[in-house]
C-alpha cells in the first residue's frame, strides 16, 4: 500500500480530529502517539510488547542509526524493520535535530550541516539530499526534510533567515525523493515537511504556506518544546495549524507531556513523538492520571498497591509499587522495563482515550476529566 | 504439598539421575539448573519469560534481600513469591557466601559472623539461627545452612576447623528450624545442610558424612569453583557424592559453566544454581553448543545469522549477530534482555537434554556428542 491519509471526523468543539494513516507497513489511527526508538530499539522494549501495548508506529533517530551502526549496514540487512524485528510502520527524523543538539562544533551552511560524531569525534557531513539517501536505506514508511531546529531564544532575523533555509532544503529533499533513485515502486517513502519560525506567530504562519506551497506528504511542526513557556508553544501550534491542508497528517516533533498531548490534540495535532515516556521511565518517574509520581520516594517502600489502580497494564496488574521501588533502588533491569512499559500503556491509552472521546464528540468532555483527575 | 524428593531413575554407566523436587509450590524435575535473581529478580527477566524458557525453580540471595529491602519488609508484603510475582519455588541460600566475598571487613566468630554493607557499611550479624529466620521469613521452598565457603587455596587446619564450625552451624540451623516459631504448617521450608571440606578429599567424605547424620532434606555442596582446577573440582564432587544419601537431592552450589553441569550430573549431582549464564550475557558472552561466542567482535557486524542456527529461543528466532552487536555497541537494555534470555534457554535446555538422555539411557552418548559439539 502507498502512503495515504483519511480525515474521519472532526470534533465539534475544537480542531481535534480523527483519522487513518495508510503505510507500506499498516495503517496507523490518528491522533497517535509514537514511542521513540533512537536506536533501533525502544528502550527497554520488545516490539511484541510494543504491540500488546497498543504501539502502531515509532519513530527512530536518523543521526543514531547513521552513525551506528550506520545506515548502509541496515540497508544490506534488510532495512530497519527487518532489522529491529518490527513489522509496523516506522517514521524516521532527518538527524537534523540531534546534530543540533549533541554538537557543540556544528557548522550549518547552505549545503547542509558539518559536525562531529558525539560517539568518536569523527567529522560528518549531512544534506538535505544525504538524510533522504538515509531514510531510503533505512527503508522508513514516512520520512523528514533536514530542517534546522532554531535555537531558543533567537532574533527574528535569525529565526527568518533559520525558516528560508530550512524551506530551500526541504525542496531540495523533495527533489531528491523525486529522482526516485531508491527504485521502491509502491515502497516509497512518504516525505513531510517541516515548519519552523521559532517563536514568531507571522513567520511560523508564514513558514506553514510556503512548506505547503512546495507540497509533501504530510506536515510537521518543529523547533518547538525547546525551553519556552507551554502558553508560547501552544500558540505557535495554534499558528501554524490554520495554514496547514486539512487533508494530510500533521505532526507535532518531540512533545511532550501528557497535558501537551491534550492540548496540542485540541489544536488539530495528528501525530506527536517524545522520549518523555521511557526516559523518565528509566529514571523512576512514573505517569498517572493524577499526575508523576517519584516511584524511588520513600513513601512507597511498603506501598502494596500498583503504580496506578485500575490500570491495566502488565506492570500495574502484577508488581506492587514496593516492589518497583525495590528494583529502582537496586539499579536492576526489570526496573527499566515494567517502568517504561507502564509509561508507555499511559501515553498511548491517553491518546486511545482521545481518540474514543473525538468519536463520541465527547472531546471537550474528556479535557475536562483529564485536567479535574489532576487536581 | 510438603517437600519431598523422589529418584525416579539411575543412568546405567555413570552416576547421573533423574529426579522429582516436590515443594508448596509445585514440583521441580531434577536435574534441574536454578536461575539466580539475586535481588528478587532474574537480572533483566521477568517471571513469564523465565517460565517461557521452562525455569522451575530459581535462587535469590539472602545476603541482598536482608540488607535492601529487607526481609522483614518482604514478610510483610506477602512473601517473596509474591512480591517478586514467581508462584514457583524458590531457594534461597544462607548469605554466608556473599559475606565473604563482598566483606573485607568480615569476622568469623562460633556465635555467626560479623561483617558490614557493601551498600553503606552498616553493620551486621548473621547467626545460624538469624539465617534460617530470615529465609523463613522471605518464605522460600528450599532454605540453606549457614555455612563458611572455606578460602581456596586454605590450610588442612584451617579447612578442618571451618568445616566442623560449619557442621556446628548446621546444627544449629537444624535446631532452630525444628522450633517451628514461623508457623508454616505444611508450608514449613525444606532446610539443606552443607558439605564443605575444601580440597581434601577425606575432608570432604567426612563433612558429608557428618552433615548426613544430622539429617536434612537435602545436601548441598559448597566451597567449589572458587579458584581451583576443574579435575580438583570434579574429585571433590566424586568424594563427597558416595557419602550422601540417595534418597535426597544433590545440589552443587554456584557451579557452573556447561561443561561442569554435564560433569558433575555425571558424579550424580541434582541441583546447580550459577550467574555465569546471566551475567555473561549482560557481558555480551553468548553460550551455543559450539562454545562461546562473543557478540561484540566485529565479526559479528554483518552476521545475518542467529546467535545459534537451529536455537529455538525469542532471540534466535527473531534477531540477527548483526542486531544483537549493534545492541551491545550501544549498551541497549534489550541488549541483555536477548543474551540472557539465550543464555538462560541454552542452559536449562542443556539440562532437560541430559533429562532426556538419562530417561533414555543414552547419557554417555550424549556426553560424547557434548564434547564433539564443541570441537
Amino acid at each position: 500500500m502507498a502512503f495515504a491519509f483519511t480525515l474521519i471526523k472532526k470534533d465539534l468543539h475544537s480542531k481535534a480530529r480523527l483519522g487513518k494513516i495508510t503505510t507500506p507497513h499498516g495503517q496507523v489511527d490518528t491522533p497517535v502517539f509514537m514511542p521513540v526508538g533512537t536506536q533501533a530499539t525502544v528502550k527497554a522494549m520488545t516490539p511484541e510488547e510494543l504491540k500488546e501495548i497498543g504501539a502502531e508506529i515509532i519513530l527512530s533517530n536518523t543521526y543514531h542509526l547513521y552513525l551506528r551502526p550506520g545506515h548502509e549496514l541496515i540497508k544490506n540487512m534488510g532495512g530497519l524493520h527487518k532489522f529491529m524485528h518490527w513489522d509496523m510502520p516506522i517514521l524516521t527524523d532527518s538527524g537534523g535535530y540531534q546534530v543540533f543538539s549533541h554538537n557543540e562544533l556544528r557548522r550549518i551552511k547552505e549545503e547542509g550541516v558539518y559536525f562531529q560524531s558525539h560517539l568518536d569525534g569523527s567529522k560528518h557531513f549531512l544534506s538535505p539530499e544525504k538524510v533522504v539517501e538515509i531514510q531510503e536505506a533505512l527503508s522508513a514508511d514516512i520520512i523528514m526534510c533536514l530542517d534546522e531546529c532554531t535555537p531558543y531564544p533567537a532574533t527574528r532575523d535569525y529565526t527568518a533567515a533559520s525558516m528560508e533555509r530550512t524551506h530551500r532544503w526541504a525542496r531540495r529533499c523533495k527533489e531528491r525523493l523525486g529522482l526516485g533513485a531508491g527504485g521502491w515502486g509502491l515502497k516509497k517513502p512518504a516525505l513531510f515537511g517541516i515548519v519552523q519560525g521559532g517563536m514568531f506567530r507571522d513567520l511560523r504562519r508564514q513558514s506553514a504556506e510556503e512548506i505547503t506551497g512546495i507540497g509533501f506528504d504530510g506536515y510537521a511542526i518543529g523547533g518547538l518544546s525547546v525551553g519556552e513557556d507551554k502558553v508560547l508553544m501552544y500558540e505557535m501550534v495554534g499558528a501554524a495549524v490554520p495554514c496547514l491542508p486539512e487533508d494530510r497528517p500533521r505532526y507535532l516533533m518531540g512533545v511532550g507531556t501528557p497535558e501537551d498531548l491534550v492540548e496540542c490534540v485540541a489544536r488539530g495535532i495528528d501525530m506527536f513523538d517524545c522520549v518523555m515516556p521511557t526516559r523518565n521511565a528509566r529514571n523512576g518517574t512514573l505517569f498517572t492520571k493524577h499526575g508523576k509520581l517519584g516511584i524511588r520516594n520513600a513513601l512507597f517502600a511498603k506501598d502494596t498497591n500498583p503504580v496506578e489502580n485500575g490500570c491495566g497494564c502488565y506492570t500495574c496488574k502484577n508488581y506492587s509499587r514496593a516492589y518497583l521501588r525495590h528494583l529502582f533502588m537496586a539499579n536492576e533491569i526489570l526496573a527499566a522495563r515494567l517502568g517504561t512499559y507502564h509509561n508507555l500503556y499511559y501515553y498511548i491509552n491517553l491518546i486511545r482515550d482521545m481518540r474514543k472521546a473525538i468519536e463520541g464528540d465527547g472531546f471537550e468532555e474528556f479535557r475536562e476529566e483529564f485536567y479535574k483527575n489532576r487536581g
